[in-house]
């Protein structure tokens, strides 16, 4: 008895969710999908691979089918991780990743109780910060805003698995990957039977 | 926030839990004791390294103080894993390793739940077999009963958190250590408030 898992990757923005999560991607074979978004593309933002761009009425027929694993509302436009993508390829056997803030992680958990989830922190918010600033593409109000946030996610902390401190990426990453390989030697997703 | 774990580390007789153990002692950090028993030493065994060698008084006013983790009973002899080697060690911070049969590890993750429980399998049973031959101290009368009693400790492995196959001793002691590295991780253990 073998079955793959589902992966909730969070932490502020910032904090290296994309850059561990492709490696999950990459290295570790897991299956990923796009979010629904009801609002335009940005310049450069393509469908289905940004996000799949679609309209309120579709977002709020799917969202009553239940089509969402978790939902969020910025600026009056909603936000979606598609439920199917990850059933699908978990009925194939394949460990699925979803990369969320930590409101969703936590909405994620609560419909999906056998979730592994982790959370990833700066190793301190001066760390964080400067990464927001590195990035070279924000304005000063958005970074505020960016940091003004972290403070509140880090409170969902405690709902998590497991915690990552990415001081270094190569060491979160060997971090991360010993999580999820200690996972799958979880008999909650691994029984087997002698000959 | 950072705190220590209790490990049980079981398996059927034969299985390599004594030589993964060590390792974790070693190369890890982790705390360990030995049992108590009411039986007599054997030739060359030693009290204090083998076993703490005590009276059957002692052991029933012990286990009527609360003073073991989980006790046996085999021909007529009491064997017991002490507690308070267990809880020091832990006060002090340190991992420990309780290196111990399937259903005294039961008995142990019932009186804590906190604990996590690795469950050592061998690829075969004919494999097992072959490693309870290939030590060549055992009558063949005392092999089949250790393999009868095999058979019916596996009916443990779901009751435990964690199942390695120990078909190749460095790959089973990179699993063992990815686990305890990760349940390191674990938000039960640790919480780190940023700067």
């Amino acid at each position: 008895m073998k079955k793959p898992m589902m992966l909730v990757l969070s932490g502020p923005s910032g904090v290296g969710k994309g850059t561990l999560g492709k490696r999950l991607i990459e290295e570790e074979g897991f299956g990923f999908s796009v979010s629904c978004t009801t609002r335009g593309p940005r310049p450069g933002e393509k469908h289905g691979v940004d996000y799949l761009f679609i309209t309120r009425e579709e977002f709020l027929s799917r969202r009553a089918a239940n089509g969402f694993l978790e939902t969020a509302t910025v600026h009056d436009e909603f936000y979606g991780t598609p439920r199917e993508p990850a059933e699908r390829a978990m009925a194939e056997g394949r460990d699925f990743l979803l990369d969320i803030d930590p409101q969703g992680g936590v909405q994620v958990m609560e419909s999906v109780p056998e979730a592994v989830s982790v959370f990833l922190l700066p190793p301190s918010w001066a760390a964080l910060e400067a990464r927001l600033r590195g990035r070279g593409t924000e304005t000063e109000e958005k970074i505020q805003k960016r940091l003004h946030n972290a403070r509140q996610e880090v409170k969902y902390l405690p709902r998590y698995d497991y915690c990552i401190v990415n001081d270094d990426l190569d060491e979160a990453w060997r971090e991360l990957r010993g999580i999820v390989r200690a996972e799958r030697l979880s008999t909650k997703r691994f029984l087997p039977e002698l000959d």
